[in-house]
């Protein structure tokens, strides 16, 4: 083994492995033989199964509250046992990313420059025993420890010249109205749209005597607010998260149900005469 | 930043965040940038959503198991973006509890008797850019880390002289009944009351030649015994739980089920002529 | 205080408590007082309810991938309360288990070699108000931290000769069948059985020239391929999972609700002519 760096970042766990059954636990395991003095978060393993998209989501939303030198480890991997890689990235800010090469890493790895890319191919960084349907305990989490250790990237295996690259829905602009759609659903029942801050301030820029107002699933126009506190109770509204990204939501509600919505649902910005 | 205390006690988080999404894994993230040796325990992410009274009877009911300068980090919080308070609170045996000023921290720091209190409103100990939504990451995470580290409450914001504090409803007697409610439903569906051992005995120390049993939403006479043994298989049965509250149970099944019972469900203490 | 072992293995915890209440979280609170240092690792507390075997099965399939002298601390225990034994044990590899004698530690240590087994009975390393119901706060977490801060075992109880052993359902092999059953359904719904693969082998190599196929429920015939890339989308497969045994599962689908099958559904291993 490596000497060990002196580092303080920790590993950082996501997954869709729900908390009913050991499998999460079990890579939580595997890290503590190689890296016993790492300290490891779950960052969540309840993305809905198979969610890449949920997943890098997470991902790309949360690393930058993270140490700089953290190594996430992330699994949701519907095609665990056929041809895709696994990986791991890292950034010019210096996180890592491991996980398979489905998009899954690519969200938030971009979001840091990536700086490097490898195939994990090395059978010395992996458990001696490769399962057909657990990379998540054999390779991925070995990998993370080891990267935690100061095993160097490429020691790991090949670099990389390209990897999966996910591709979120982009809002779509015409004349008068910004087209975009829910790309997840949080535990409250908010609906988080593909609408970020910027985008939305940028068209409602060219409509300054204008009010701008949304709709879900052609429903009526729903107010962008501030605060929570300023729509009534069980009302509709529409607000930035805590991501920069616009949410339809329902004040002490679940939006989900109240619209009936789910990812890919339409959500549209006009512009109508700002009454006086 | 202030040196470092050598404190090993952790830092101890409640929410109502659920466990489908990375909120509470993002706190994480910030308390492990601001105070990377802190150990971090999750107490519990699965307080019904919005659930002060729910919350606030979780951590009462488990503090006094912690190391006694915990620092708490409690985040059930309807009122964000309103204009409810942010507030630490400091007790006589050293714990430190951080979260929203919605009573959800008064029982348990009342129960170690609150020494000082205080008002979070410095930007120094905050994330920068506070969002309307998510308070628990840029407000009270990052309090509580400081915290941990060692910063005094005094330097976060203005003392504070009254805070908001919660009532659970209170028994009430009459001649020969305790009148008591429903004010937690367990995982198992097992019914907590508002009913104490001490309330209990003393109601049934007026009746010496008497036997007390207990009814709920106006059923049969139920048994108070000290072992979940002592009951059938099946059979509806009352003891006194691990916080010293009755509890309402069903032995190997679910009581809030059979009972079609929820928070606010009435529960009467009354005596009868003891058989012989 | 015994003299602390210069000890970096985790104490691993899995119970069936769910994460809706502050159970869990109290535990780690009481090991937090005891064992400041020992690092804590969730293995899981969404075990279904009362599940022993369920709750072994996932021990006993873990415990090699943590470190060797890991305690084990584990609670699924249907008979707190009763006059079960609490109850720890230390195999030769080094592993420690407490937990109650119902058989979930069963599984898991015999495969390491029990080499000595107490009875949890000196107050000494327990609570000193001990509930009715809350033996997982009162008496396992203490001996847990205990155990792990160096105390021998011979020191919290009196040397047992027997203990619950759990016995899992044996495949039953007749001419020219092998008879198993479920005997774990996992959260994506695979269908994991009590057929091993060196019992699968063995079988399979009675009929050299033939094909070995799986039925459940006396349904079609499933082929055991090596990867689930092997199958259609959305077709029933049956493949040697992450812990060896033979699992049905459908390609990205639930297998259980395709199926309708629960732990205890026959599943058949049969041969028929090799087709050309």
């Amino acid at each position: 083994m490596p000497p060990r760096k002196p580092a303080r970042s920790p590993i950082v766990i996501l997954t869709d492995f729900g908390y009913r059954d050991h499998y999460a636990g079990v890579m939580k395991g595997v890290i503590a033989k190689i890296a016993p003095d790492a300290s490891v978060i779950d960052l969540t393993h309840g993305i809905p199964p198979q969610s890449v998209t949920a997943g890098a989501l997470a991902l790309a939303q949360s690393q930058e509250y993270f140490p700089a030198r953290s190594v996430f480890l992330a699994v949701v991997d519907p095609g665990v046992g056929t041809s895709r890689d696994a990986i791991a990235l890292e950034t010019r800010t210096g996180a890592r990313f491991v996980g398979p090469d489905n998009g899954l890493l690519s969200l938030a790895a971009t979001a840091g420059e990536i700086k490097r890319a490898v195939r994990l191919t090395s059978t010395r960084y992996r458990l001696p025993n490769l399962s057909p349907t657990f990379h998540g305990r054999d390779v991925f989490a070995p990998a993370a420890a080891h990267i935690w250790n100061g095993v160097p990237l490429t020691a790991l295996g090949p670099e990389l010249k390209s990897w999966h690259q996910l591709e979120l829905p982009r809002p779509v602009e015409s004349d008068s109205r910004l087209s975009g759609e829910v790309i997840y659903v949080d535990t409250y029942g908010n609906l988080v749209t593909n609408l970020d801050r910027e985008t939305v301030a940028r068209f409602a820029a060219c409509f300054p005597t204008q009010k701008v107002s949304v709709r879900i699933n052609r429903g009526a126009a729903i107010r962008i607010i501030d605060s929570y506190a300023l729509a009534p109770k069980g009302a509709p509204l529409a607000i930035f998260g805590s991501f920069n990204l616009l949410e339809i939501a329902l004040r002490d509600g679940n939006a989900a149900q109240h619209f009936d919505a789910k990812p890919g649902a339409g959500v549209i910005l006009a512009v109508s005469a700002r009454r006086k």
